[in-house]
């Protein structure tokens, strides 16, 4: 099957990361379509830059998801994750979600990384809206940016360890994420200093999306997540502005 | 006080109704200045159109903002709303999070109306984003679209009333909410045959803006609602572009 | 208009500390009438007293409601709230559930300072009676009496610096509520030295009233809020009597 | 042991009722004292004789808890329940409260009939506020005032058996509370009639008042349910003032 | 009457340490009938342990319900004890509910100490399943197995009051609950210590059980607890079989 | 991979029914190795049934898990789920909690269909053990047993097509489950006739243990699910013994 693996942040870095990872878990037969957002922020790591992401999503949905089995947004907020299910006739995935899903079978309790204080807000809003909030233990904040980039890692990795091990120690998470596309793979790497399971979206979301390939749900006839209706709409892109006329389904 | 009315539909029909609606409502030193997305859907019914919705909000933000003293998102999916207080350093407020927080002072359970079974499971979700849940009574779903159009609103007002009487007699609902920019002005007509106060998002949303502007309290200088930190952005507009830029506050 | 400002409590002190703030935030044209307790607490603080002020604040509104177009009731405990928006015809608004309303559009989550750890769980109850413990980041108790007195302000004001600061960082909280009627205007000596909006239920609660008043929507014709069929009461004071005997409305 | 049983209604007659099947309940050796309010509604079915029905509950308590060993507040909106626990130095028990907390022993889910629409938002914020919304498996009003009267009961029987058999039927309840101190020994009336156990409050709450008795525990030395702490009061009862002069404990 | 006391674990120790605070606490006609599991733990104190020790308990119980008046399950895990209600027509309560439900009359907010962290979350799923949640202040883990031997307590005892003292002082417990069965009769030796009423299960469970045969409800007729049809069931008891043939009720 | 299908039901016929959806859906490489349980109902429909087949889970499993890779619980009661996880050092997934994850990607809220009215508050137990009570759109009650058997089941089908339309049409689900192991396969026969996405467990169940196995994270080193200390019990089989005597990891 052809998965479209679709990192709406504008960074040819992060698409790279993502892809590496979810070509490692992928089932053989799958090929992996990474495709990047064409306007928005490099990495989001704003309200604003997220909500602009909810366009990009599905903006790079329209350009790429032709010819595709099933899709994983890339980004870890979900951006648009239910709209894209809506759009398209194909099953659709987040990281985010995947991770969160996954977790459940393997803890009773999870614990939950993230970078940066500024998007603690946004996760709690992404679980609460997948309606997760009772399986979490807690929360932690990791105040480093190297994630994000290509130097080193250590410093990154120690503070993450400590976070997690933390959730662990008083929080009692029996299993723990990594939240952010960048933390793809990451759990590989730390995971033997985690005296629980670690999990990264990509990780989870790749296989997930293949589940749902394989079960082959008919798309809902009814309801918000059924095919478009014809609709008008205005200065959007060719792609995205076919799958109003009526001419996608 | 300016008071950007931003309806970030691309539909005048709609800014027209919500304006009227607002300056009747308005302080008589509130000056209403309304504003129309510039890309999107006429009238967001879909999840798709409510996501791409999200940027065309904070793009009229951008470029309306300047000059006014206090935003009020006139999409009743409360659409970019955290986003929105992040970007600018006024206040903002969003009409179904408006006539929601206004209902919690009339009665005890909240009874809300919306427009197309479609759209049910999005109005839930914001009002689980707002954390109200515990609040609402009960929901009902009116099919029709007439309000959306300029005809005649004989019918859609009968069934309206009916399901707004519904919620009170079966489900105990002391005030009702009548979801959608649309219905801006709309109780006014119809509140003689309704039993509890009927609320549109519009006139509670005005005076709720008034209150933020009149009590003046700064922007958060830490947290995901802080002043946007210079980002690197791709391909928005150039008003858009200014705010990750460092050149707007 | 006239916005009768109801100190249950029996403390003339409390009375002209939320009454200076009423004024101040008031619109021109809004009258500021306030009304003292006849019984009970000097302050409430014990849920003894404010048992009694549930009673105290419905006798004070039959002495003072009338030629009044709203109420604000100026005891933090928000007490006899939904009985007096029944008993009277005329809007009605508690300080607490003003801050909440307030700070929801202010801030994605709400921390709270109370004063004196007795009372942390009566506000406790008066958020999860408004429904509001989802939007809640935490508490803090700060143990000083000296708000509630004249004298020199600056132990407290630091105390209830490093509680809004601490709830900040430790627990993300984007607004922070001053629980108490002492509280009123405090947040403008505070608020510099506090990251994120700082508020008070006097200063919500006037323009709140106000609001409603302005909707002007009827009273509920059926339900726990409309109007008080004719009872008979025994023992009460002849100004509240009035009301159940069906010689008030 | 002495058991005050404290109806802060006004009317002999409710007083009489709860005071008959609390003495069929009762262990043989307790003594049922009853008492009955000095001030206020006949029977409280609005909301502000609910409010004022706080004081009346505490000014009761002030003139009858000497002597006794418990107190089971015979009022169906457990009125001034937690004030009583902090008053006094003896156990106290509320009747809705102890058939809440009873019939989670009887049954998965817990179905409530009450009487009059009028009352349903009260009852359900007392549940609210004892926690227990996710023990509920529905509501039902009867609309009957007979109950309330001394005449044929055989309508409201009807009523009321049909009323608790749908919750059975269509909520899946698996114990049914009858609301109201006026319901005290209905189950065993129609308890034939109903297919799952039948709770009313006032033979709960006796049982659970002697067995708080039975284990002794000594009174809170901290928190809200300490003992008072001496309070100026003005304009209250002897009775109730010396609670709060430090004459009694 | 004659109460089951069921320890379903298969330590006579335990058995010894639950019947003597029974017996202390029971009235006097009550007779105490201890029981002990036949196969399974020592004490359960792992997943494992507790899923094996629901069929134990339903085996002692077939074994040794017969002529008893109602059983109280002497497991703090409150293991089968749906399944206990549904299999015999007497009472059945759980030690930990009997303590939640108890604790609720004694405190606004309710502590939890347990011994050992792998327990902690078994515990939070008995409380959430008691839908007790909201009630919950706190937990604390004290790490000792000593409680569970016959050895000195000191260190124990030392741990446990600090940990009650620390959910008063940090989390505002108002009650605290020592969870586990060889709690029983602990709180007698430690309430002296500790600043707020103190409960062991046993001594909650035992007047609860006697509140339900006082109250004489009969076994719901349809519902999850209603009378076990006949059942075809393989290698069990013979005791335990025959409730599923039809032989007993 | 070798994948334990677990049927602790002690009926031949419920295990190849899940058996043959199990191959059906399994990857290529994925050998289904199907187990049933030793004692204990023939198929599960009461609470006591319930509580032996936690013992009747972990027994089979102690008795076929060498050897496999992962493990499926394919009794819809998730029964002893945990303790599962606790015991084996493999991953281990049940039927209902797979079916609810897996649905949280196919629709917003989710139906659920359960057949008889008995166990309808066992599966919403289920659910709120597994922390999903927030996605449930509502639940349907199908009662008939021809599921259960072998004979035609047409009646079946006709009334489970009308309860996941229902839900559809009343309750807005957007994707249903039918929850019983016996109902494996069975959405390929009805989904034709259902408007939005149906599953059973069994299908998602295979996919989601064999995600769990290729992810590869370790057993966690701490907490309720690290592996089982040695423990001291009686009365088991020597299969199940050996897991507490530390013979097995």
């Amino acid at each position: 099957m052809r998965l479209l693996l679709l990192n709406s942040n504008t960074s040819q870095f992060v698409t790279d990361k993502v892809t590496a990872e979810a070509r490692r878990v992928a089932l053989p037969d799958t090929e992996i379509v990474p495709a990047t957002g064409s306007f928005g922020a490099r990495v989001m790591t704003t309200r604003s830059e997220v909500a602009i992401g909810e366009h990009a999503t599905l903006d790079a949905l329209a350009q790429h998801a032709a010819g595709c089995d099933a899709v994983v947004i890339a980004v870890s907020y979900d951006s648009a994750l239910s709209a894209a299910r809506e759009m398209v006739g194909i099953p659709v995935v987040g990281i985010t979600e995947a991770a969160l899903l996954t977790a459940c079978m393997l803890g009773s309790k999870v614990g939950i990384v993230v970078f940066g204080r500024r998007v603690l807000p946004l996760y709690q809003e992404v679980v609460s809206l997948h309606g997760m909030d009772a399986r979490v233990a807690g929360w932690r904040v990791v105040d480093s940016n190297s994630p994000y980039g290509q130097g080193d890692q250590a410093d990154a990795d120690r503070l993450t360890i400590a976070a997690a091990n933390d959730l662990v120690e008083r929080d009692y998470a029996e299993v723990v994420i990594l939240a952010g596309a960048v933390m793809a793979g990451v759990p590989l790497r730390l995971q033997d200093q985690v005296a629980v399971p670690l999990l990264d979206g990509v990780s989870c979301a790749v296989p997930q999306a293949e589940t749902l390939v394989r079960l082959a749900r008919p798309k809902a006839r009814t309801g918000s997540l059924s095919a478009l209706p014809k609709r008008e709409v205005v200065g959007l892109s060719p792609a995205l502005s076919r799958y109003f006329n009526g001419d996608q389904a």
